[in-house]
């Protein structure tokens, strides 16, 4: 197929890197605001070519549309409007409730498909793309039944080619099991490097002491925020109620301290073992 | 050397395996309450035979105590006690200064040397010991003016064969830096776990959309209470610091959230993006 990417970043490089892989795509078209970002593509096998967005979306069957998720709601309906005959337009923002919205009685909106393809890095731009990034990782589907099943089955068929294990959820419920799974993790691990860069001023004795563990809650810190900003202003009210949560439980930690109650500090932690049933 | 293994788990059972295959042991002997870990540790190649814990001390050049740090404090004066001739006693705690307190003024203190080798996983017990755990980590060596130099050099080589970096801190310092670089994570982990598993019933879903960064923030809710209990009672009040700051910085994220204040949110994610000069 002949495949359109809009945005050329991590999410959409590891894509167009994948879907030339599986042989999904035969050619691959390029498009993005940044000139550097479309050469570096090229230059890094993930596009064929880079073009204006018409004249891309005109020659393409499917168009993946993989910018920040700020610029989707505008972006989409003006992809849609250039659509004709049977291409399929599909998003892969990690919020859904805008996206959704902002296509919402589009004269086609039966060829756009809400998806959500969860995996990452904590790196960003074409050079962070990476082959395998989504194998054996879970997309979620939105609202499928206001696009047509000839979209969702070329989506399908996208998706399964890059090894990804497909569930389907309605908007709401999307955005609010991501602020509990991937979005509150981004803040807690924020705040883990803000607190430790504030208190710890020798950096040295950080870098020589920094562990394992240390490394794995902080890796997050490193987002970008042009990503993620735009994430945290669509899911402010999830994210709050989800934020809520975390800090009342943080602080029964704090409690538990201060009143010296290890035995319920024991059981806190026997049960946050609970996670093991879960992530394995 | 001949080495003695006290407390034959993640760590204790990893050195083993280490020291063996440097060629710094020559024979292992390992001692634990709990016969089980003695036969597996056997079996698994860590130890080669198990005996009780003062034939061990007995026949040892070195003894290493890998216990969890609340037994630390009455087994290490024990240990000493038995210590006759040029043996050298080395602990691996987490916590500093209740150990140091320890043995203040024992008789054959100047035999002993204070380390806290950095690296582990969340797993426990000598099934989870690994080849190559401490490569390219870092271990800390505290207070050590008052351990004498040869014994001194007998922990730098059996660390340096284990591919460690040292580096040297007083007790005091080692126990705040420890609360940044590595307890903190834990709590900030427990806390994230606990919040997901309450609020989300429904876990099939977790573990459906559960990318990889959940799963590397989470990672450390899987700890064992068992090694984290004694240290957070150890070193409860340096916790207790580094937690308020926790709590503050989290709400801060709350606040900026309530008052949609986008600008001073992104200019907190770029502060803490600094964390990348640190942990790479």
């Amino acid at each position: 197929m002949i495949v359109t990417i809009i945005g050329l970043g991590l999410i959409g490089g590891s894509i167009g890197l994948g879907l030339r892989e599986q042989g999904f795509a035969r050619h691959i078209i390029g498009v993005d605001n940044d000139c550097a970002h479309g050469e570096k593509a090229i230059a890094l096998g993930i596009v064929d070519e880079v073009l204006p967005l018409e004249e891309a979306v005109r020659q393409s069957e499917v168009i993946v549309v993989a910018t920040p998720v700020d610029s989707l709601t505008t972006l989409l309906p003006q992809v849609l409007d250039l659509v004709n005959g049977d291409q399929v337009v599909l998003d892969v923002g990690s919020t859904k409730m805008p996206v959704l919205q902002s296509v919402e009685g589009h004269s086609k909106r039966a060829h756009f498909v809400a998806t959500h393809p969860m995996a990452g890095t904590e790196y960003s731009g074409p050079e962070a793309a990476v082959r395998g990034l989504f194998r054996d990782k879970c997309c979620v589907f939105t609202d499928v039944e206001k696009s047509a099943p000839e979209a969702l089955e070329v989506c399908r068929r996208l998706y399964e080619s890059l090894g990804m294990r497909l569930t389907y959820l309605n908007g709401p419920d999307h955005d609010l099991h991501v602020a509990y799974v991937s979005h509150i993790s981004h803040i807690a691990s924020f705040a883990l490097a803000l607190t430790v860069l504030e208190k710890e001023r020798e950096e040295q004795r950080i870098f020589e002491l920094a562990s394992g563990g240390f490394s794995s809650t902080v890796r997050l810190a490193k987002s970008n925020p042009d990503t993620w900003i735009p994430i945290f202003r669509q899911n402010r009210d999830n994210v709050l109620d989800v934020l809520d949560e975390f800090i009342n439980t943080v602080s029964r930690f704090r409690t538990l301290l201060i009143k010296k109650d290890f035995s319920t500090f024991d059981a806190l932690i026997h049960h946050a073992n609970d996670i093991r049933r879960i992530i394995g």
